[in-house]
């Protein structure tokens, strides 16, 4: 049997480890340094804190965890009955209660509504964990990825929105992307809707508009009009998408939009908020076009993404009113954003961003020339790692040509020989790999020359 | 609905994770001082990769993943058809494809089988991932857990056996818990079955003699018995006990049984093996009936113990001849040691081996007495933060005592003050909150104040 990897999953190799490291290190360090801390929930949850959460589409690409225990006969009639059950499309307990989480949001909304009165209000929490979901596989897409979020519970304030806009410039200022960050409010499309007929309308015309940079006004025209939309509404919706073509001003796009929906309640209220944070920021993009997928978003939108490169968004996030009043938990508004670090990785990687020297592994080959050798090795070895530095021997005293070949591979900095005069003279040689310079040198002489390479 | 958390799993607060990473932390540089390198492989695996790799009890403790789109109408049949053999105990294709992974040397092996030629042998990878196994949840034992793992091959060295038993002394001397490190080796366990009959009662001899310490030499005895072995067997298993219960002098032991089967080869590779691994080794101590159930292990076998407390090994290990060849890639030998981190946790929790201070959140909380300070409020915050001191502001103008009891249960040290004296002033009021101390100052008066507290 040629074993194989599941599509749409990766192996992560060491340099991949440390490269993704280093990312995660500077979006953790950024989420301390404003307040957030950790939080870890469970690779799977019930079935049913899922469900229904992202939609029919969502609810498809859903993994879910077969029963244990199916196999035993007194089980068969009822798992036959729940499994034809499954055939219509219908989930049912008796083959499947568990299912892999497909974001962060809604498990920490379960933990949020589980746990509200515990908890110190308003809740700031981080987490960066894999995700799964049944998606077709394909460039910047896989089926385990890892979000890493950061959400604030309890306080509708946005200068929790402030706070999560400069997050997001920290920390792509520090991994060197070039980023465009555009926001909108679901507040404004919502007033759009109502313009146009009603807020049934908010989802057909998001999905239509959303579209816009990629296939332009006529087609986005025609596709609300197979929406059945009335001539009424679609001029408006021409008025509002003009607006966005015709210039990037922030402030003067606001006043346009302010006056379009000046007898709409909500608009005033969205208006405001757009406002408020404009004036906090220069570099953020009113996008009016942007609408997020996820329906439980209630206020500010955000999406980051990289310049200069074909990617999707590599960033994302918005308020919610209510995310907890999915599990009968009413009253807990939040804002939060997320960071796609597999698409991260991907543009950090064309765009060759990562620092050079990115790995601790072992930098010091000790050749392994004979056991009767060993005692001094050993000696050495725990010597140098309790001054931190990362070492090994050789494990085969197998030919000297075949072990530098392995150090120079693992791409050591230095090689340390220790033979018949070492063991005589109470010496060590070490030779440099990089400038091939060899000397002998004593235990505690060691230590300086590696001093550099230790780890902290 | 009231949502729960499925059985077995756990949400990590932010004070667990920090105490976690503290473990992982201590693991994780052990590794890389001894020349690991992290390797990372998916959640799921394909399902015939970890089917009949852990014994029958295993393959039903794996959970198996629903195949997506069994709903379609054009799978109906075909999926009906497969989950009938699903209900036989035959797990099959059209219904489930992957699973979870039960533990991380599997996996391991996978990965080495797909990518041997590209692998500078020997390999030396560490691992930290969670794992999922659908075991009756109970003190110690979670359906999610977390192993870490480090694994070298590509050599059959015994060197690598002598560094895996120092990294194992090293990590429990930092994390403060006392161990009892027991080893025995497979080919001992060999000869035992081949003088007993033949290498076929191998299992049957080493379940029963595994329980010694708990159920005594006469409930041994009777279970050998049920499982029909002769007569001259069971006396001599109870010669190979007498010497455990007999004394515990490794060297003492070794010669007992280099007597007891001086005529069968493997035993005597075996006790050369041991018998080197106990001249480097003064603590450790050679367990005879130490078997360990993975029939993977050919030699020698490794399990770390608490002292002084009621809890199952919290690591263990051993060395494979041929790991690989479960996916036709013979001749790869190995050695692996894992620590089982969510056990080293309650050890730790248990006997208050947690450092005080181990969180890196936020220990500054700026009051927010008005909006109308907003900008200067802001401005510390960036401030702070590029000295890398973690702050936050609170982010609504609630009353003051309310934002202090806020302060009071995140455990901050400090609060800062910006109200109207402080704006006409150019100054920030700061209060230490452990002492109540509270003084005006300037803006790079709080680095020095706080640089303490800062984050590395």
């Amino acid at each position: 049997m040629k074993p194989t990897l599941p599509q749409g999953t990766r192996d992560f190799l060491p340099e991949t480890v440390y490269k993704r490291n280093f990312i995660f290190q500077i979006i953790r360090s950024q989420f301390e340094l404003f307040g957030f801390e950790p939080l870890e929930t469970p690779a799977f949850e019930n079935l049913e804190t899922l469900m229904g959460k992202y939609g029919d589409e969502g609810d498809k690409l859903i993994f879910k965890i077969l029963n244990n225990g199916l196999e035993r006969v007194e089980k068969h009639q009822q798992a036959n009955e729940d499994f034809q059950k499954v055939l219509q499309g219908k989930n049912v307990k008796g083959i499947t209660e568990r299912a892999l989480k497909y974001d962060l949001t809604i498990p920490f909304a379960r933990f949020v509504a589980m746990n509200k009165n515990q908890l110190n209000m308003p809740f700031k929490r981080y987490q960066i964990q894999p995700v799964w979901r049944a998606d077709r596989p394909q460039r910047g897409r896989y089926r385990e990825f890892t979000q890493c979020d950061a959400d604030i519970v309890g306080s509708d304030s946005l200068i929790n929105e402030i706070e999560l806009l400069q997050i997001y410039i920290n920390v792509f200022q520090h991994l060197k992307i070039p980023v465009q960050i555009c926001i909108n409010n679901r507040k404004v499309l919502a007033a759009l809707a109502l313009k146009c007929g009603g807020i049934h309308l908010l989802t057909d015309i998001t999905l239509a508009i959303d579209k816009l940079d990629k296939i332009g006004l006529n087609q986005v025209v025609e596709e609300l009009k197979r929406k059945q939309l009335s001539d009424d509404a679609i001029s408006t919706i021409q008025q509002y998408l003009s607006f966005h073509q015709n210039n990037t001003n922030n402030f003067l796009l606001l006043s346009q939009i302010e006056t379009l929906f000046s007898n709409i309640d909500i608009a005033t209220k969205g208006i405001k908020e757009l406002r408020f944070l404009f004036n906090y920021f220069q570099n953020i993009q009113f996008d009016v076009t942007l609408a997020r997928g996820l329906n439980y978003y209630t206020g500010t939108i955000i999406e980051v993404k990289p310049l200069d490169i074909q990617m999707g968004s590599i960033g994302g996030g918005g308020r919610y009113n209510d995310l907890t009043g999915l599990f009968d938990v009413p009253n807990v508004p939040g804002v939060g954003i997320s960071f796609g670090v597999d698409r991260i990785y991907d543009v950090m990687e064309e765009k060759n961003l990562f620092p050079p020297h990115i790995h601790h592994s072992a930098q010091v080959l000790l050749i392994n020339f004979d056991n009767q050798y060993l005692n001094k090795n050993l000696e050495i070895l725990s010597f140098l790692r309790e001054h931190h530095i990362a070492c090994e021997l050789y494990p085969d005293s197998i030919k000297f040509d075949k072990q530098m070949k392995y150090a120079n591979k693992k791409n050591v900095a230095f090689v340390i020989l220790i033979g018949e005069d070492e063991l005589k003279n109470n010496k060590v040689s070490i030779k440099n790999f990089a400038t091939g310079k060899q000397q002998s040198v004593s235990k505690e002489d060691l230590i300086s020359i590696l001093e550099p390479i230790a780890n902290k």
